[in-house]
């Protein structure tokens, strides 16, 4: 009796300028059995995004269908335009043993908490210092003080949900964060709950019918 | 405010001939973070044996004084002494952020888990396939079918408990199980519980004082 593994889904969360897109982007090339989840959106379609790779991209009257129907695991209201996770990709990567990334903020993940509990793996990237944090926000473009003040307020806001996350990384070198999330990923494979066949295969071993 | 780390405890348990001694002294040898516990024991000790080091060899009615003052975290008879873990130790380790390593069986770690469920992380290391399992207890020494077959007997007794853990590893090969288990370490000490003064350092971040 073969063990086989149920996928797991791993949130990666932060405030933005704490780094999160590069650990997120380094983990998929160093783990080919992670998918990245996909979502649906009614926002419009920009140059360059293709349909089923960057998003699904959906008129306002399916997504509310898709959310009348349970379609999505979690979704939410940003600047007017949904957005959500589509249930049927992610259930059929766990089933099959892949793991799912997905790049959500706090109220997505609380959603995933809510309907997935045994499959979420949460971790919450924090900026090294207030410095630091500033110091990336304020690199992305010539922003004016005001600009850059806005974004850390909503940093702050972003950062006081770190208590409902699992694991914890504090990013000061991106070499050493993508080790950390991937030694999460590869202890949470051992999980107990996650393996399928184990009853059996430890049938077989104490009756020696095992191997 | 820095953020320090509580210390955790991690509990290899396993049938014999599973592999589970070979694992904990490569992770020992790898990890100079992590200390062994040294158990306590009414048994006589034996040749080439250091107190302090092997175990601590006490007197009966030195081990009953200490089960009678809580001063055990767990404790045990075996074919007519008595074994316990001395909780003194294991809890400057854990304060002092250092890990500490169990090799305890089912009904150690069951006592670990009441007294202590936080700090501990349990594996159970199973055997790959019964004639593995049955090699390697027959290997061990030019032993009869009788004997040989009472240790499978009681191995199998030892692997119906694989519940109660909440990592499993399928010892097929001592490197990959070796980086198994550093991985659980690894990952383990990024729960966000064992870290202490996350919330001021979070406070810091928010307030615009850290760092």
């Amino acid at each position: 009796m073969a063990i086989t593994r149920r996928g797991l889904m791993m949130v990666l969360s932060s405030p933005s300028g704490a780094g999160k897109t590069t650990i997120s982007r380094r983990l998929m090339e160093a783990e080919p059995g992670v998918t990245m989840s996909v979502s649906a959106t009614t926002r419009p379609r920009r140059p360059g995004e293709v349909d089923g790779r960057d998003y699904y991209f959906v008129d306002p009257t399916d997504f509310h269908l898709m959310v009348n129907r349970d379609e999505l695991l979690e979704h939410a209201k940003v600047f007017g335009n949904y957005y959500g996770t589509p249930r049927g990709p992610v259930e059929a990567a766990l089933k099959a043993g892949r793991d799912v990334l997905f790049d959500i903020d706090w109220q997505g993940t609380q959603q995933l908490q809510d309907s997935a509990p045994r499959d979420l793996v949460s971790v919450f990237v924090l900026p090294p210092s207030t410095r630091e944090l500033e110091r990336r926000l304020r690199s992305r473009a010539q922003d004016s003080d005001d600009v850059v003040a806005a974004r850390m307020a909503k940093a702050a806001d972003e950062i006081s949900h770190y208590p409902e996350y699992q694991y914890i990384i504090l990013n000061d070198d991106i070499e050493r964060s993508t080790a950390a999330v991937r030694a999460i990923l590869a202890a949470e494979r051992l999980k107990r709950e996650r393996l399928v066949g184990l009853p059996d295969f430890v049938k077989g071993l104490r009756e020696g019918s095992g191997g």
